[in-house]
């Protein structure tokens, strides 16, 4: 059982830090991107160094007081906050900015955990390599919540997720303990993984406060291509034929359903859009070239080879920075037409590759069994991942589906799970999906995990609530 | 405290399964490959499915009796083998090597974890992929041990380590309970990472009965070759070339100091040597490179780069895939001929990149202080795992050194230690390296090893002793 972070609690942790380390917190801390929630808690702790976030993490498990960690606040999931029980302490890294090395003989890129995605970024590309984590909240997004989160985003095909990316990292735990994890090792078969189990577990088993990140080349030349596809199912045949002739070239490999554009239209007409018509399916591609190989005799006998086999229809290839830029921003502003239309509910969801086809194929007979919507499914095909979102018909609004939100959830959930997929793909558990993870995981690894973490927090104070239920908050 | 496996508790579990499933235990269960240990435990259960391992599990469990995984026995850290303490079961899954099944629309392969990995690879290829997988001992270890020890290889570089090429294992925790995980997707974030736990755990926290893994195009076409470089540090800035200009191409960037050559010239005069004078350092290069891209053109065109920067002095480019496996034999032929020869003390290391010269530098004056040695340092440069191996002069014998075997190992130790390097780069833990866990380990990830152990494993039965001490085994 937790205790409130009370006023006394608080005064005396601010005498063992700096001044003006602790704040009243303002409202950005309490609320979550798509104001689904309320968060509790009426203070936030800014540390400025790992020692001082010990100190923070120590003194709430001796009094057992409830710690949400803060990243940069992007979080879908409810993640970033507690909306219910004892007023935990809000703790934010985002003065934790610093560059611990960079180590362009190791392609490593070494920074704290308060580090924004998009500076990150930039730092490698100044040092003359890519960062590839890219997604949609880079701007604010800091590379501890995207670590805790195992963020996915536009790259994962050919880089993998956060995880894949992160050679080490540095956290504090649950007793205020520092785990001094930051190494840049490729091989490193010294006991159990913690990094691996830290990264992914949202801030429920450790605090992480730096991580080494592996960076790459930038490719010689990137080309990208809209090419429209008879159906899903041709779509991954074209991908397995892009991953066989251009292996680990294949940047991003995203869908996009006509439903997509029509949104486009109906909320973003300035959005230019390359089809008269829109098409069913289409896929963009793009391919990171390295110098030697002619870029666009990579992608035009794709495409011929593809077309031999009847796997496209028609197709962009961009000639041009600007021509790409204009084909990923048609991509890019899908999620906020989407969000003009409103969501009655949006599914973060993975499936094994070769069932996507039938699951495109079943969910709407599922959905009809509930009532008629508008379906927008599009995502990052290459990695299995559909961001399968339903929406009201023309007339009707999220409002008036409000009661079938949990029948559609579950529909849509269950279909996938009994395909051996996934409910979250890349957003992670938070708050939301607590339930369905108590619904659908593993019963063997629910067992686990609930192992794990009365072993590593007995006390409980690491973002309670979030992935795993926790009583009496 | 554990029990021994009793004729009485042997008897009682072999009622519960399918006759022949618990046999006498045949001496090579209780060796390991160097000859440096003997088991204890005289009977090998050897189920065929995962079921009958989960009723193995779950007895040892009631009766607190240890299992030993045995994988193909090839480990060589001796986590195969108990050589103290109460009889435990051995447990081998060699029957287990069905093919879960195969997705070349999605790229996988899923095997029992009884599976050969040399029977995985050819699985792949004739499915047109590759499984990047390799080492030494591919033709007898075994899916299950090469997970549980998250084996590294040749390959690494380009491909990442066992870890990275699993998309999903099922496997049988302590209690008997079977984890479900056989997942074959790119993105599931829906909480804690068990997969990752229990790979490299060394079957401390499960025994993985299956796995689906990842399968790669194989390269168009592959190009080999040896070039002599002026020391450590010009190799480090050849491959960083080589990175930057064949990003994920590089399939394998070996080192090989003089000593190699010395010993193969000493014990093994058969092997061809490209040199008349064996150079001071080498690398053996190999790219895999796409269709579209002039193979011999971007090797040459790397050596033109390198040679104006001087980084190579010499070299030879193979020509024929005869060239390219005689090229390979040298670096494979290596650890035969130290065996010959006859090693000190072994060390598998790894080491961030840019601190390798700098190690490679100083460990002579460590060792010089012990004795006068002779040292063969080689190993996968690209990964930063060095096999750093010393020998006797000649005249001398590894057991006039006996006594200095300790101290030896602690100077190397301390040394990569110092330098934020790992003392089991590839290897792992096993028993023979517990007690420098115990020394190097960040005290946070000891404890939170310890912790995990005891939250998944209550009683201490799997594999006792191996990666952390046990106590009264």
């Amino acid at each position: 059982m937790l205790n409130p972070a009370s006023d006394a609690f608080l005064e005396a942790l601010a005498e063992t830090l700096p001044a003006d380390t602790l704040r009243p917190a303002a409202e950005a801390y309490r609320s979550d991107p798509r104001g689904r929630w309320t968060g509790t808690g009426s203070t936030v702790a800014l540390p400025r160094s790992t020692a001082e976030v010990a100190t923070i993490v120590a003194a709430c498990n001796a009094a057992r007081v409830g710690i949400v960690p803060w990243g940069g606040g992007t979080g879908l999931v409810g993640g970033q906050l507690l909306p219910e029980g004892p007023a935990p302490l809000i703790l934010s890294l985002e003065r934790m900015t610093a560059t611990r090395g960079l180590y362009p003989a190791e392609s490593v890129l070494a920074v704290e955990a308060g580090t924004i995605l998009a500076h990150a970024q930039t730092q490698a590309t100044e040092a003359g390599f890519l960062f590839p984590l890219s997604l949609a909240s880079q701007g604010s997004a800091r590379i501890g919540g995207l670590l805790a989160t195992n963020a996915g985003g536009l790259n994962v095909l050919r880089y993998g997720n956060a995880r894949d990316l992160t050679l080490g990292i540095e956290a504090v735990m649950a007793d205020g303990s520092i785990f001094h994890g930051l190494k840049r090792l490729r091989k490193d078969n010294t006991g159990y993984d913690l990094r691996h189990l830290l990264i992914g577990s949202e801030g429920t088993l450790g605090i992480i406060t730096a991580a080494s990140l592996r960076l790459f080349a930038i490719p010689a030349r990137t080309v990208t291509a809209l090419l429209t596809t008879p159906s899903p199912e041709t779509a991954l045949r074209l991908l397995a034929l892009a991953q066989k002739r251009l292996s680990g070239m294949v940047s991003a490999f995203e869908l996009i359903h006509r439903t997509g554009f029509d949104f486009l239209t109906e909320t973003l007409p300035d959005v230019t859009q390359p089809f008269a018509t829109p098409p069913d399916w289409s896929v963009l591609i793009e391919l990171g070239l390295p110098s030697g190989l002619n870029a666009d005799e990579a992608m035009a006998s794709l495409y011929a080879e593809a077309d031999d086999l009847s796997l496209v229809t028609d197709g962009v290839i961009a000639t041009s920075q600007a021509q790409a830029t204009q084909l990923w921003r048609l991509r890019e502003m899908i999620p906020e037409a989407n969000r003009r239309i409103g969501a009655v509910s949006s599914h973060d969801i993975s499936l094994p590759l070769s069932a996507i086809p039938d699951f495109i194929a079943k969910a709407p007979a599922a959905l009809a069994r509930i009532d008629s919507f508008r379906i927008n499914c599009f995502g990052h095909l290459g990695d299995g991942n559909l961001h399968y979102n339903v929406f009201p018909r023309p007339g009707k609004t999220r409002k008036d589906h409000e009661a079938q939100r949990e029948p559609i959830k579950t529909a849509i959930h269950d279909l996938v799970d009994s395909m051996g997929g996934s409910v979250s793909a890349e957003h992670g558990i938070g708050r939301l999906k607590v339930a369905d993870l108590e619904r659908y995981a593993d019963p063997a690894k629910l067992h686990a995990m609930r192992a794990i973490k009365a072993a590593l927090d007995p006390n409980g104070i690491l973002n309670p609530g979030a992935v795993l239920r926790a009583s009496g908050i």
